[in-house]
């Protein structure tokens, strides 16, 4: 690829553009260093091609850097049952290997005897290689029954979301990844209908249209766990997505794939919840993303919020600014999994910071 | 109790007190005037026996004068079938008998097309006297096909509380009371313990214990509707009263019983909703005040409030959170009943302003 | 225009195009019908040359039709002296036309002895043409020193955005225009730097880079206010725009322009407002939305909005999260607006809904 | 007083009170022990004179107990430069003397290189006796460069409440106080106004009355500081108190002075911040708890809450709703200081949980 770049590079010095910004040379390398398999007399035929308008529309859509932290940290998320010395015991660890501490958090549920914990440190100076940490730790761990994640900073989860006919959450999502607000990739967007595919477009992102019926569920489901390994996705977000993932689909991703529902949760479960908020005649109406478990509208909650509403507020008006808010708490929701900050226990959430 | 109460004051005015203060006199016959037993010389010694402390303190319990606009104002609640020419016709009556208009709401629901108002205009200058207008109003009324409800700014409602063990909601609005923030009366407090009849002493509020139980529960609510009609009661509020009134004793009382329910409903009805709501790990919780109807925890909502909570909330935090959004949201709904600002249609309310 | 756009079509049923949707030739031909100087072999050609990829994307672009009310409506903003019978005048003046009233509402400002109203009525039935309708209603308004705005509900205003480098503002402003929520038209995006051009392009809308320094700044603006007029802009939306408009050039769209503040006014005005709000140790920061005049941060205020933050937000921290506060707010202002729902009074608004 | 007490005691045991409650006997014991002029013939006289009436009333005041945690617990909150080891050093302290932790929470301002860490862990089973935590600790504080405060959760922090003539915030601090809500005493009520005397005596709370005028600021600061003394006064609480306490008052009672201030600070600073919030316009108000430092409504934030207004919101409207604001964000800020969570730094606040 690098060699390819470098051809293209030579071509493209040599085409007569007709437009002098110079940043379009860098995106447009960067669009060809993936055709591996062309040669240099290819590469020039499809720059001349390549008209002023696709250059810029291409232009348009390359997005902007992650602002991320300069100094990457190591996390741990721990959860064993509450005890005498548990954080003196991991400070400790860090502390023999030269950690400096960024943030630590820790809860205790008296009620269940359960001790969570988050601790994040600089990775720079830190004395054990990245990939001895775990195994590391595991002494520590296994002494207190500790179940525990390990997470680097720089790592950008890859994304994918699924969609359907509804476009303001996964609007909201490309929106906050394309400005660079989120620190993670999203290669791949799959959905039921074809609405979403332009979009998909416009923003360079792959789109698979996988119609899921009662009778191709089983083969459907397959299909998308294959697509869902080949783009190695770690985290599914569903933007509004009017699909109800089988068990042994959400078997496959444990707290790791995220839905809005239209509702402050547990009320008005299931579909129409404006219709039955309106019904009910309810002063303040809600949104609440969960992690997704088999049980339909029940997994644990990660984010809520709501807004007033009066009497003045059709049913049409409720959707309308309920958008608003499902897009704020997806958002919300995805970004504490993004900085791993979320801990399940017992179908309830801890939600560190 | 009057001829006691004559006999009283021509005692009290032969003693001589040490203080100079007026209004001491007033205070002390209404105090006195329980005293049904009591002949001239008992009252003569008892009065000469009160020292300055006692009369203070029952000085202290004097309520402050609400704060009333100037002038009084009438206003009009009208539900009907939308159709064209309804503010027409009520602005056309008013503007003939030389009402000013302070304040006028409409809403329409397009869906049930019916139509809601309220208009607030002034009495001084108004050409009807007030025990005419509605017997006028009527003629326009009828053509409508109007429900309407015609209320006096000045009139100052009788309140009933019905209250438990837990005493927040109902110290809170003794307090608004008592500082003069609500014009209302609050003449008679029931409840099912005797835990707040100090409370009610305090204020000098008669407080009557009619324990339920499901073998009494007839008997008594035949009793405390009794209470009621002696007491003049125009609306009762359940300030945390956990005994349930059968339809019967509801139907007395249509949309002039307020409850306060502690939490955001419909989610987590009836009982212990702080341990479900910490059960179920919701981030955030509230508290909704309701007309009682004979459907438990059903009745047309007319406000709610939410707080948010975390992981960190045990179920006692809940609760004593909790207990400001109680309070809260159950004084905001007595407010907007007061100020005859809630229309009730199909269970749900219009509140106006 | 015209022609070419029919030239266009001719071409292009010519050309033998590799994809078989029909919206293809639509927004080709919208997008060509710009090009007024091609003659059909131009066009020809370059419709050849346009290849698959282009095409889906120019299609992505397709905005979708915004929801509009199937029946048009009119509204009158009414503002005048208090006094009786205003609110019949009006009515009686629909009423007498046949008008069907859908909405009304209105406010009087006791303290400053001024009436303040907003009446909707349906235009389906309604005796007056449209044209006549001011010139009718005239008649009553100076009868009463009415000042009025006539307003109806299928005129989509028309929308420019001023905007500097920060992207949330424009990229939720312009998912809203696209997804049809908002019935305007965004025909002009202006600018002092040239970062949001590719922005601007994604959406198929016009931008103009104005670089306005201390020096240029009369003869830019006169420049921008000419672009005004030739794209006959309705309202001006100051999406994070990081310039001050001269006090001439605000004269001209007296509140018509809406800016979006990134504090809580009116604390902390001018700049950096995070970072004073930081320093401050505030415990909530918000956003405000107002109508500018010539004194900064002074305008009358439109809508504002809030959250919670604590010790633990680094000013980072504060404008990451103040983001979502700033586009929300902006585009509930915006959306008042476009309902014709804002009414300004001494640097104050009426807000009615 | 005490020598009074005793004898009080001795006379009551020989009255024959009609009524058998044996609380009843401390109440009045708690009553009389301020008599200090009195001989044990007036006490038995007055003993004999006070009736069941004045008795009752007494009784009725009685405070409920506050609901405390059964098991101790001692909480340390620690600032320093920013540094490694720092967790680890204070958890290893109370490790080694078998210190069960319940609550940790650290913190670092990464821009003042500040670190913060508040500890709680239980007393039972503690091996260091309470009065030698602080003495064994400060050699581990020492070498961090730390300030710490160590705190006791059975401990009852005594407050003096300073009121003006609006009662709503200290009826709301008194109900909660008396309903057991707060650990802490309320033992004084100081005021420059006669007003509240009556509800301090209903509750049973001494009441000083002291008057300041330019005049004699100086002699009644040093009165009030005498008092204060005498009280032994942990925490002062302004419940809207409308005098400017001078420099030297202040520097007494460093971070243990909370006032509330009617508006979101920093807008609004100075008098009648709801006539300005009225004027501006504003579609938000809010209410601000802060500590009192010399420079008048810019001490360190604790706590804030706001509510959503509009146009139809007059100046008094404002103040009766900014009423419910002020008492409950005072009551927030009262509740974190006196769960001891609270850490001032550079004129900005850490709150704990």
């Amino acid at each position: 690829m690098r060699k390819n770049l470098w051809m293209f590079r030579a071509v493209v010095d040599k085409v007569p553009f007709r437009f002098k910004n110079p940043e379009l040379k860098t995106v447009l390398s960067t669009d060809f260093a993936d055709y591996t398999d062309l040669n240099p007399v290819n590469l020039c035929n499809r720059a001349k091609r390549v008209d002023k308008n696709t250059l810029e529309m291409r232009l348009s859509l390359k997005r902007e850097e992650p602002t991320v932290k300069t100094e990457a940290s190591a996390s741990l998320l721990i959860s064993c049952p509450d005890q005498q010395g548990i954080v003196c015991a991991v400070t400790d660890f860090l502390m023999r290997h030269n950690g400096n501490i960024i943030d630590l958090e820790q809860h205790t549920d008296t009620e269940e005897a359960a001790f969570f914990m988050r601790v994040e440190w600089e990775l720079d100076g830190f004395a054990l290689p990245r990939d001895q940490i775990s195994e590391k730790f595991r002494l520590i761990a296994d002494r207190h029954q500790m179940k525990y994640e390990l997470h680097f900073s720089d790592y950008r989860p890859r994304m994918a979301i699924f969609v359907s006919k509804f476009s303001h959450c996964i609007r909201d999502m490309l929106s906050r990844w394309h400005s660079g607000e989120w620190s993670a990739e999203i290669p791949l967007i799959i959905s039921n209908h074809p609405d979403m595919e332009p979009l998909a477009k416009m923003y360079g992102i792959d789109f698979k249209l996988i119609k899921i019926t009662k009778d191709n569920k089983v083969e459907q489901e397959a299909q998308t766990l294959k697509l869902l390994r080949e783009y190695n996705i770690d985290l599914i977000v569903l933007a509004r997505y009017m699909q109800i993932l089988s068990d042994d689909f959400c078997a496959n991703f444990p707290n790791r794939i995220i839905n809005i529902h239209h509702s402050f949760l547990p009320a008005f479960v299931g579909a129409k919840p404006y219709h039955s908020a309106h019904q009910r005649g309810v002063k303040i109406v809600g949104a609440t993303s969960h992690y997704v478990t088999p049980d339909l509208d029940e997994g644990p909650i990660i984010e809520q919020e709501v807004m007033r509403v009066s009497h003045k507020d059709s049913v049409e008006s409720l959707i309308r600014k309920g958008r608003d808010l499902e897009k704020m708490v997806l958002s919300r929701a995805v970004w504490a999994h993004l900085q791993n900050k979320v801990l399940v226990y017992k179908n309830r959430t801890v939600i560190f910071n």
